[in-house]
């Protein structure tokens, strides 16, 4: 089997972050680090798909204005979302100059992203490329599951999708954490069926994308200061835990984006989702932390469900995946 | 403004492809083209989704079978559909051990995924990746535009999404086709908002990106033997021509896959189109003429209409964007 997992020699850098959340996002106690709060979930628009544009086209601009670069340095903007089409990102994408490569992996869809950009960055083929993805709960409630107006009762295993967008620029120069590999992940699917059930879907396919990474870079998980994934929620990552112990590795130093972002006495259940919650979570404290050195080494491993309401009609099981990349500061 | 086009030094290799289409692209004077027809629109699956989902997997499987390589060899596949949440690729991807880079640039999807492939083949980062992307025509009707059970009226100006998925290995060795450079396209927006009405969407980035691939890569349309774009259709082609010949330039070796692949008096109107359309045209007759050295020098240009149907339901226009490989035999 050939490996998984690509490595950079040439650093391609972070060079600046930006995240922009929800009101409910900024009301929690992890609020403070996002660089941005809407003063509410319509952002100014008629539509919540809109809304979610509007974030994605804030998240670009800001995410190049904070590194000092001009629009003009871009080479391109990889990026996608949950909605149909990944409209988002699209009709985002109007409103620059720059190339447009759409992708799509569900809430996976953040380290692919940043995996993409390293890729094009460290080949010498592109400078500056940035990477974004976003998700927001009003869209992505109505789309995957029951309308809004319906006041659907949640049951205990859900998460709540993360209104949010993160955006990161990935450069050849300057100092910034680098990222040093790409281990990119095969769909796994378990038969989970329960559309509601995010974390028990995508718990498999994190911990072959981890077995692999550990593997084929020859570390063990002691050698990171921090191993983070996107969005297993509360249940996912214990069961995370429990299929790499099985495995033989423990992973104490483990923590997931989903159980940070919310409150745990709020109702969130499970905790946070979306392609969204790695981006907001990673590109405002966890970054902070690198820029820093209180963070060294780490591996950002978004997972992502790969369903669509007509496959779940259909009876489909979930299919899981989980890009995952290796940073250092 | 920075460059859109990237240059391969290592020439990634188009070491095979494999095509597979409906009955009714069968039933076309350049049906006898494509390396496998289906009997029926529904591939002995119970619903078209489905069919559209087993194309892939087939596709995929094929192509790396008629390459001569084990499916061990393979280091990623690279794939989209139009489907929501490209849950065609997604579930095709269950089939295989390798790694699954889910993509979605709307009809653009077959030249951003060989744009990718090339990306990640010449860096050295991979040395073999399946490209492959498709589209039915019954699941892209129903999910865009009506039940099928309405039996709707076309309008004139309509094109009709071609059942059909092709597969393209990328590989860095042999004595095969090579992709030389990738232009990736930005966003355009003409303001057409006419769902039936793609050509006109997509002619303008078919033009953007043509004229930034001329000028990056210091060559004029008589320097290539074809100039293939995806699915403009014939009024898109027109368009184009007409865009093109403003820009000073005579593209008289232009054609569109989505006119070559129904004959013309049958009801498609403007021709074809769909994320399959481009990439069993190509994988098709156009690659046995790269084999055998009728063309020599060529442009895949790859069109998309990045429209959702909720996006079309709040108002919105719908934005295109193009991809260009130039591949030399």
């Amino acid at each position: 089997m050939s490996n998984s997992t690509v490595f950079f020699k040439n650093k391609p850098r972070i060079s600046s972050t930006f995240t922009i959340a929800g009101p409910k996002e900024g009301a929690s106690s992890f609020g403070k680090h996002f660089h941005q709060l809407m003063a509410d979930d319509r952002f100014g628009e008629d539509t919540f798909e809109k809304a979610e544009c509007k974030m994605f086209s804030t998240c670009i601009e800001k995410t190049i204005e904070s590194s000092g670069k001009k629009t003009s340095d871009i080479n391109a903007m990889i990026s996608g979302d949950l909605l149909n089409q990944i409209i988002s990102a699209s009709f985002a994408a109007r409103d620059f100059e720059f190339p447009y490569i759409g992708i799509y992996n569900a809430c996976s869809t953040f380290s692919e992203a940043l995996a993409l950009s390293a890729v094009l960055v460290d080949g010498g083929y592109m400078k500056n490329v940035v990477a974004v993805t976003g998700s927001h709960f009003a869209t992505a409630e109505r789309q995957y599951r029951y309308p809004l107006e319906l006041g659907s009762t949640r049951p205990p295993q859900s998460q709540w999708t993360v209104t949010g967008a993160g955006g990161a620029l990935i450069s050849d120069k300057g100092n910034f954490p680098v990222i040093v590999s790409a281990t990119f992940g095969k769909v796994v699917d378990y038969g989970i069926t329960d559309a509601n059930n995010m974390g028990a879907a995508m718990a498999p396919a994190a911990c072959d994308t981890l077995v692999k990474l550990l593997k084929e870079t020859k570390t063990t998980p002691k050698d990171y200061d921090l191993i983070l994934s996107g969005d297993l929620g509360a249940l996912g990552s214990r069961l995370l835990k429990k299929l790499m112990s099985d495995k033989g590795f423990d992973i104490k130093n483990h923590t997931d984006c989903g159980e940070m972002i919310y409150n745990i006495e709020e109702e969130e259940y499970q905790g946070g989702s979306g392609a969204g919650c790695s981006a907001v979570v990673f590109g405002s404290y966890i970054y902070k932390k690198l820029l820093k050195k209180e963070i060294k080494r780490m591996i950002l491993m978004a997972t992502g469900a790969l369903l669509s309401s007509i496959s779940t009609q259909q009876g489909e099981s979930i299919p899981g995946i989980c890009h995952a990349v290796v940073i250092e500061s």
